[in-house]
C-alpha cells in the first residue's frame, strides 16, 4: 500500500476489515447467539469478558495521558465516564457487574479477574498497552472496532433473551447502553482517523490497528473456545463452571 | 529510615518537605510576589507555567491509566476535568491562557510551548513521566504539593494585584478557582498515600515521591531565573521579552 487513499477509500478499508475479521465471524459467537451453549459457559464468558470491560477505562486513560491536544481529551474524556461511572450515572463497568450477578457469579471474583483465562488477560492488557506506544492516530484506530458493534448488540440481546432462560430482559442493560453510545463514539473516531492519517504510512498503520484490536477480540473467543467449548481444557486456576446449569 | 511510621508521622514529614523545599522558597517566587519583577519577567513565568498547566491532565490520565481500583478513577477523573474543562466549565488551561492573554501574549505561540525554555519542558515532561512508572501510592504522592499551594495562591492573587500594574483581577481566576480545588483534592491525596504507604520502603518512596515533585517545580524556577533575572541568559528559541515592559 504505497498510494495514499482518499478519506473515504480508507473508510471503506477499515470497513471491509470488520466485514472479514471482527469476532461476530468466531464460532464462540456464532454458539453464544445461537443459543448453544450451557449456562456454565455463558458463565465462562461474562466472566473473562469483565476483563476486558474493567480495561477500557485504563486504555481510554492512557490515551488522554499522551494526547497534547486539549480539545481531543475534552471528548474522549466522556469514554471513561461510560465505564467508570460519573456522578450519578453508574457505568458500563457497573452494568455489566449486573449481568455477572444475574449469571449467579460471585461480584468479587469476577473482579478479582482471578477465574479469567491468561489468554484473556493478555490480549487484554495488550490492548492497554498498544494505546499506550502507538502513535496517537493508530491508538484512536484501534477503537474502531465500535463501528461494528452496535450490530453485534442488538442481536445479543434479541438473541440471548430468546435462547437462555436464565438471561433476564434488566441483566442486559449493558448492551443497551451501548447501543446509544457506541455509534456516536465509532463516528468521532472514523473521522480523526480519516482527517489525520494522511500518508500511506500513517493509513498502513491505521488499517493494521484495527487489525490488531480485531485480534484481541477474536483471541478472547478463541481462548473461551479451547476451554470451555472444544476441547474444554480448562487451564489450571481458570474458572471451573459448576455443572452444564452453572 | 528502616522503621514504619504511623500514619501521623508520615504526614508530618510529608509536610516537612514542603516546609523545607516548596518553591515558594524559591528567590525567583519572592521577586514575583514581592513586585519585584517587569512584565517582561512576569510574561516568561507565565508563558514557561502554562507548560505545566498544560500537562497536567495528561499527568492525572497517566495515573488514571494504571489504576485497576475503579473508587479510585471515578474519583481522579475529575482532576482532568478542573483543567482541561468539561460540558460549560472552561477548566483551568482556559484559564491560564486568560492571564497570558491579559500580559498581551499570543495565544496560539503560548500553546504551541516553543518559547519556553527547554528546562521547563524537561521538569514538566519529567513529571508525567514518574507518574506513569512509578507505582500508584508515589503517583499520588507526586500531587502532594498541592498541600503547600493554598497559601502560595492567596499571597499570588493578593500581592500581585497591588504590586503589578499590568495585572488586572480578572486575569487572576485560575488561583482563585484553585483556592477552593486544591484543599479537597490535597486531603483525598494524603489520605490515600497515609492509607497505602505502609511499610518503610513505601514510606521513604512516597517522601522521595513529593521531594521529586517540589524538585520538578523548583527546576522551573531556576531555568527563569537564570534566564531572565541574573545572569539573564536566554537560550536560543526562548521567549525574548519585547522589553521590560513588554
Amino acid at each position: 500500500m504505497t498510494k495514499i487513499m482518499s478519506p473515504e477509500e480508507l473508510e471503506q478499508e477499515l470497513r471491509a476489515i470488520g466485514d472479514a475479521q471482527y469476532h461476530d465471524k468466531h464460532p464462540f459467537h456464532k454458539l453464544l447467539h445461537g443459543g448453544k451453549l450451557n449456562k456454565g459457559q455463558v458463565q465462562a464468558w461474562a466472566l473473562n469478558r469483565y476483563c476486558y470491560q474493567s480495561a477500557v477505562p485504563r486504555k481510554d486513560a492512557a490515551l488522554i495521558s499522551r494526547c497534547h491536544d486539549r480539545e481531543l481529551r475534552r471528548d474522549w474524556v466522556h469514554r471513561i465516564h461510560d465505564h467508570d461511572g460519573f456522578g450519578d450515572e453508574e457505568g458500563g463497568i457497573e452494568r455489566w457487574l449486573v449481568l455477572t450477578d444475574g449469571l449467579g457469579l460471585d461480584r468479587d471474583y469476577v473482579i478479582s479477574t482471578k477465574g479469567a483465562l491468561p489468554a484473556t488477560r493478555f490480549a487484554v492488557e495488550a490492548y492497554v498497552n498498544f494505546v499506550r506506544e502507538k502513535t496517537l492516530v493508530e491508538a484512536v484506530a484501534s477503537s474502531l472496532t465500535e463501528l461494528f458493534a452496535p450490530k453485534i448488540h442488538a442481536e445479543r440481546i434479541s438473541s440471548m433473551l430468546k435462547n437462555y432462560d436464565f438471561i433476564s430482559d434488566d441483566v442486559m442493560q449493558y448492551f443497551r447502553r451501548r447501543l446509544k453510545q457506541a455509534p456516536d463514539d465509532a463516528a468521532f473516531a472514523l473521522d480523526y482517523v480519516k482527517r489525520h492519517a494522511r500518508t500511506p504510512e500513517a493509513q498502513t498503520a491505521v488499517l493494521d490497528a484495527l487489525k490488531f484490536k480485531t485480534n484481541v477480540l477474536w483471541a478472547q473467543l478463541d481462548a473461551l473456545y479451547l476451554a470451555y467449548v472444544d476441547p474444554a481444557m480448562i487451564p489450571p486456576g481458570a474458572f471451573v463452571p459448576a455443572g452444564p446449569d452453572g
